[in-house]
């Protein structure tokens, strides 16, 4: 009887081996250079839940970030995205349990209020201050847990994995597990080429929400690599190209999306440009911490009981494949499916072929927990048994191969689950 | 206290008053000519459900038809698409149970055999036949169903509210109630401009799905309006284009999507073609009948509470309209929203943002259950209990008007309820 062969999809990299790095402790302290805190200041009720998360360099260092391309953007967000156009930054002040989104131009005067406070504590310029929030939107931000919290969390600055694991629980919302990486390896940026070790470190959160809201994605990275502002836009940039944005728990994007890097440049050795030897490494390493957390939040997905990767190959463009990954990854249908650990490919065929791009439905390939369930646009048949062992796993992946090109994609989405609506449908109180 | 006035939304065409026309009984057997059927013929193993229905003409007729933009699109489509192209038809034969999707060749072959038994045993052409399926894919099609339940459909064929309401049950899938529609006006087509009496009926089914498979949704519409094919055409593809393509249960597109139109004539009068005065008329009616059997798909979405419809006015074009309209319409926290009573304007407000319709955020107003919740950006005070109230009437409206210009858009959806996870993440036994 003729095998057949699973899809080939592009090697993931996850792996940081594949550059030479290797997984190390620290959190975004990983970074040298770098502290962080994570206390209560009051945004919450809970005296005991973290809710405000300082990150600073020791001095003014580089920075490079990412923001929501919803209209509806945040006032933090306008704040940050004019101020780290400069690249560089001393300091990252994030809240949860406000967004001060839709909040208008009293919202706007909070901001930058509330980086004044962490400037003025902290010794720095404003503008050296960048400011990120998550919860509630339409409500005008309280200033008095900035004006006890900011002293109290300046305070508790430290260079440890500890206070890099309270800035990350200080940014949760319905996130039910906090999200770190860290990694470190050698890059030959020193005097005449010797290796330095460089750290990439840093904290997301990701789906969660207060009522009544949206998911946002809040990120933090910091990297003591001597990395000119112009090449840590670049590696962030094309990280988050692909992996924050190949996320997708539920297709909704939020008003307060953020990602932030600092590089110190503490590690020592010769600056780092776009054109430096050194810099696919870094880049690389950058890329690796983003998949890193980007895969955190689709597994930690608002009621999500499994990771999914989706893989389109045989596109023929990148656009096509991401549209119709994509187009499989937002499938109600395809993610309840899974939630209900049925490998049903029909699904995954029907979304496929619902989104606009072109190709020939008897020419496609469709593997389901990396088993072929169809070649050439027809079903094969299925030991259902396997597949529901199959789907024990904590990971399902989905491949398919359109036939037409050799472009591909790959999103991280989570399934469906009672829990999902139970957590977005729950009438707030 | 100054009185903030709802969004002014364009006028409902649900009324068939506002045409002259008013509604009346027998489903698609309403139009004179026509005669329906729905049998059981083993397409499903419950001997006491409909699983096959026939509309028929008297006589070959006019016919328009749209179908699925699937690009896996099912043996079925593929036939009725060639067959519809001609601008006539006698028959359409349409079965629950087996979708004769991802098929292949046995399966084109299957569908032609279909119609062929149709035709040899109505005496007709076999091209005058059109075919539609809905249920499970990947499955070849049983014949012994058509050779056992063509004839008996033959046989039971009426022109009756009784016969129409079997042929609509005969469709459903996981459709909690039949979806019929008819209604009869005068229309200024006899000779000399003499009015004569119009019917328009019809049935679909949607939102139903049957493990492993999707959503399809199937439209039989009938007039006894003379209409020549091209205004058939036209009628129809302008219809379905404002109503049925503006219904999102769940974002996916089926395999199977299928709407038909027969046109019989019946009524007598002059042809009506593109230009007549008569065709504005008909085309309200068609529009009317087709709208309010979408209204009817989105209300028995699956698991669905409440049908939701989405206004967008004020926007640059129609395009963008619906670009936003849709965003709102499918976003799962949208939707969990209101399956929790949860008049989220801040979820409306970023699925509005995220789909890449340029906008001012403090130019935007929005509405929920008609009452002004933001305007220019900005939330208003908001009278919970007042909502909840609205809340419990069987429909929901959301009006967003983004204050760029004058298009505007509307779209119908259902919640998203623990229901239609229960629906769709059932494993398949």
């Amino acid at each position: 009887m003729e095998t057949i062969s699973p899809i080939a999809v592009p090697a993931s990299v996850t792996d940081p081996s594949s550059f030479g790095f290797a997984p190390c402790e620290g959190g975004i302290c990983a970074a040298e250079g770098i502290k962080a805190a994570g206390v209560h200041s009051g945004f919450r009720a809970d005296p005991n839940r973290r809710d405000l998360a300082l990150v600073a360099a020791d001095q003014t260092c580089v920075c490079a970030a990412t923001f929501t391309q919803n209209r509806f953007c945040a006032a933090p967000v306008q704040v940050s995205r004019e101020r780290a156009a400069k690249g560089h930054a001393r300091a990252v002040i994030l809240n949860s349990g406000n967004a001060n989104a839709s909040t208008g131009d009293p919202g706007l005067k909070n901001a930058l209020a509330s980086a004044a406070i962490v400037a003025k504590v902290l010794g720095c310029d404003e503008q050296d201050v960048l400011v990120a929030s998550t919860g509630v939107i339409g409500v005008q931000m309280p200033m008095t847990p900035y004006e006890v919290g900011v002293p109290a969390a300046v305070e508790a600055l430290a260079h440890s994995a500890e206070a890099a694991h309270h800035a990350a629980r200080a940014v949760m919302t319905t996130d039910t597990v906090p999200k770190e990486v860290s990694m470190a390896g050698p890059v030959a940026c020193g005097a005449d080429g010797t290796e330095v070790t460089v750290h990439v470190g840093g904290f997301v959160k990701g789906s969660g929400m207060i009522m009544p809201n949206m998911a946002t994605m809040l990120c933090v990275l910091a990297t003591d690599a001597p990395l000119t502002p112009a090449a840590a836009q670049k590696a962030l940039s094309a990280a988050v190209y692909q992996t924050f944005n190949k996320v997708t728990v539920d297709s909704d994007t939020s008003t307060n999306d953020t990602c932030i890097l600092l590089a110190t440049g503490a590690a020592g050795g010769e600056a780092i440009g776009e054109d430096s030897p050194a810099f696919a490494t870094i880049a690389a390493a950058i890329r690796c911490a983003c998949e890193n957390l980007a895969r955190k939040i689709a597994a930690d997905g608002e009621g999500a009981t499994k990771l999914v990767t989706v893989d389109v190959v045989g596109a023929a463009s990148s656009k096509d494949a991401d549209t119709v990954a994509r187009s499989i990854a937002n499938s109600p249908l395809v993610k309840t499916a899974i939630f209900g650990h049925d490998a049903n490919w029909g699904r995954v065929a029907g979304a496929a072929g619902k989104c606009g791009v072109e190709f020939d439905q008897y020419g496609v390939d469709i593997d389901f927990l990396g088993v072929p369930v169809l070649r050439a646009g027809l079903p094969l048949p299925m030991d259902e048994d396997d597949m529901l062992r199959r789907f024990e796993e904590p990971e399902v992946t989905i491949a398919v191969d359109l036939g037409v090109g050799s472009a591909s994609a790959r999103i991280w989405t989570c399934d469906l689950t009672h829990d999902y609506v139970t957590i977005n449908g729950d009438y707030r109180t």
